[in-house]
């Protein structure tokens, strides 16, 4: 007995999560469970709800600088595995900000459903591109490379946002950067900041 | 005088359009040209209208079936080139149909914009996963599988729909099987139609 | 006891089947069981048998439009898991039919062992591309695209199609498009049948 | 001559770049010219100091923060072309530091050829994995992590860093964020600073 | 002129060659030339001749050891361009050898066309796993590993051989290593053999 | 009990190896066990130590031809799993010799750490690229290719390798030809050596 307990939990404290997003084997890969999300299920058990998401019909609350999002890939929405591809429903608050971030495993297509979004990001020569779309307008983010979102219309704006991996990852720079715990030192002479500012900024993005 | 003429010539029936949908090896690539759409321009060219688009904002006119679709790849929107995406806008008047067909090339993420539309696609065991969804719900179709849709509600529909290949490629199947010149006897002896029925649905096919 | 057997029965219910035709990352990958394909056996237990496949020399039963076809995947060949490769042999009987198909993850290399073959593909530009091959001859079919085969000799005709993935997949159009159900009102419009006409194909390409 | 000239210059525009970290199909390929990357000279051209390297025997000279970097890619060293690997020489004065940066199209092993660093990155759950790693010892930064660096040494280090892709790219934070013209009031909003503290940090990183 | 016979020179010494075996951006890439496989053909000047080879319908003539190879890559056969995928047809006399080999970049799914073949390869831990197969019986040689054949029957035998890749590329061993120009010391001392020895190796596998 | 027992037993002797070296689709993956490297742990468990390594500080004893190499991947340093990148650190006495060997799924960059080093490769038209490199300088061994090298300096050498796979593989052409049971007759054609000399090689290189 005590042998199978220990085999329970050491099966249960597995999350088999390698693989990748490169050409599919199968038609698709139903994961067995949450936490087992790369075994498939027979793929007999698949019903056509397996394939289908409404989780995004409506707008999040919104949080910090008006702004929510839900980022809906495999864990979320386990049909999508294996698939190569996952999305986003972002919606902003009047003035609503999505803050400097990157996806380090995709490209992203970002559609505007409503609003108007300024909207840009930076390329590894460090320039801008950058402006104000509009619903039903386009705006592609290269993969990996730094982008970021505003409200500058006065209602509400949503916009649904497409990669091409099945979960392209997000780092956020002001948590990322201020608010995972870098060496203080290393932070003041990358940035020019003073303790005092760095102090701000760091209790403003830890957290705890 | 002559040689240079050739020259040109030989030039312009090119179409470089080597390439794949692999990881891209700079932060984009835009084409000198549409019709050299795998030789980049310098980066230092490139603005901000290279990464947006416009063109669907508003339905396309309606053709057969009450179906009208803008696939918007890297011919349409050059600044997707290398980076492994596309998508359409799917508009459907009360009724109008998606006929049957795949994308060679591509898993596609389709998302309702409006309406009621019923949808669809067939694994590689033959089995139908298929129902009706709404504005604001997403339906996976896994790369290289069948799938259609209609629309079942009583005002038009929309879905845009992502890929995660910049050419993910369509093949219609009435149009390919009917319209396309395969050898009479073979399709009759394929689907079991006599040469008459043939007849009718080449006619309806044929693009001539 | 009670735990065991939920855990055997739990365990069992698993087909591990994630993965991918990218490049392998060891030798080779002998599935444990049939039913777990991903998991790798111990590669000292492999033997030269295990890469090595008997299973074509013949042809196999003749069974609709006088044609019989045999895959060899990793399924029924454990030795070519994670390879990125597998294998088809057809047989025509005379006039035999392969009817339009398609592999959605892989281009197909044909080879014919015996006989003359009408043999053809279409693009997705809606253009065929086809012609009769005989023994020792080799046709290609890119990836992905809509392709068709008929045993126009005198003599039974014999290919050999090889494919680069491991699961190529495949896609009958005939079933597929009237044998799986797929709405009517939908298939009426989409190729102008009348409900008569598509019953008929329907019965005729309904599995049950 | 007129229509030469032209040519010409058509020609010196472009820039063939596009291509992919992918499995190379040929041995290696050397490019014609340095604006010309993807076309490759005949193989037989090719000679051994195609392939090898001697620009990184000595540190580079110090720059911002005590802090030289020689990225070799397939631009500086056009044997790598096509080959899916490139490398950097990091040299850290006494307290030098490498701002937190990353690579969005690569993971990086960084090898410490000299003194003391302290080395880490911030995975997508915003937790940190950073120490102090000497001569001889090696990290890994997975691929498009943010990551960073600080000699904590009282002599000077150096590192040895290889990428698995040919050109990896790199996004340093502070200049990415706060010196490429990203709108003032959304910067205030992503980091709760006022416009006088986002003045100075502007000021400090923006090119001119 | 001058700049116009320059500009010819320039051009027809580039070998546009850069590609990859990975997932096709398009149907099909005929090459405009055979010294510039790379830059596609209009699709509509395709014709089914493109994708049709008629080439190895009969034995080659039999050279070293009484063994016949053709290679049918992108360059023998330009509509294999992109697709992903090469072949082989080798010849035996009857003790004909295929030397000890390897692709460096395609996994090898070898079918016994006729006669007897011992054939096998060895894993990355120098395990050997060999047999003799015979009419239809198929072998597979993983990615990159080093594999032979030789005619064990008393008449002539002949293998079909297919890779994943457009050009798997071939190493034979005796050449590569005695006959490349190697050091003699380090080949002394890498096979223990005396300078006489090595003498003959050099003398029988030098091309010149 | 006995069913828990086999259960275990089951579980142990299965090694879940599948994966390949292409787009990670987490940040990491930490194997839960030796036995069980594509199984990951969960990431909240992940600490600095998993990511950086302290094995290769020193050279190794130094065995056959002067010659000692750590080949650190996935196995020896977890941290590596689903990164797509490993290492090796190679040591040579006066006059060693790291015997002609490939690596059937990566591309290498050698860096000299020490010492002078004669280094080459074989590419597939048989022609060899070498040249003494020195501490500092780089060489880069394309992927699947033959290589070699050999400290011809006066004190020790060492080479620190990179690789564009988690797990590149190793054949060593002297071992791998005449160490591991090609039948002889196959040898002694391939090679042009009689009985006498290959059993002198083959005693050399067998491994009882």
């Amino acid at each position: 007995m005590k042998i199978t307990a220990l085999l329970v939990l050491f099966l249960l404290q597995f999350i088999v999560a390698f693989g990748s997003d490169s050409d599919p084997v199968m038609d698709f890969c139903l994961p067995v469970s949450p936490s087992n999300p790369f075994s498939c299920k027979n793929a007999s058990l698949a019903t056509v709800h397996d394939f289908t998401f409404s989780g995004i019909k409506f707008p999040g609350n919104f949080k910090e600088s008006g702004f929510s999002a839900t980022a809906v890939n495999y864990k979320l929405f386990p049909g999508l595995n294996t698939l190569g591809m996952s999305f986003v429903r972002a919606d902003f608050d009047v003035g609503g900000v999505n803050v400097p971030h990157f996806h380090p495993r995709a490209t992203e297509i970002a559609y505007v459903l409503e609003g108007k979004v300024y909207s840009g990001f930076i390329d590894t020569n460090n320039k801008i591109f950058a402006k104000v779309i509009e619903k039903g307008e386009v705006m592609v983010f290269p993969r990996g490379l730094l982008h970021f979102q505003m409200n500058v219309g006065d209602s509400p704006a949503a916009i649904l946002g497409s990669f091409d991996s099945q979960n392209p990852g997000l780092q956020k720079i002001p948590s990322a950067v201020f608010g995972s715990g870098i060496k203080m030192e290393l932070l003041e002479k990358a940035f020019g900041l003073n303790p005092k500012e760095l102090y701000k900024l760091r209790k403003r993005f830890s957290s705890s």
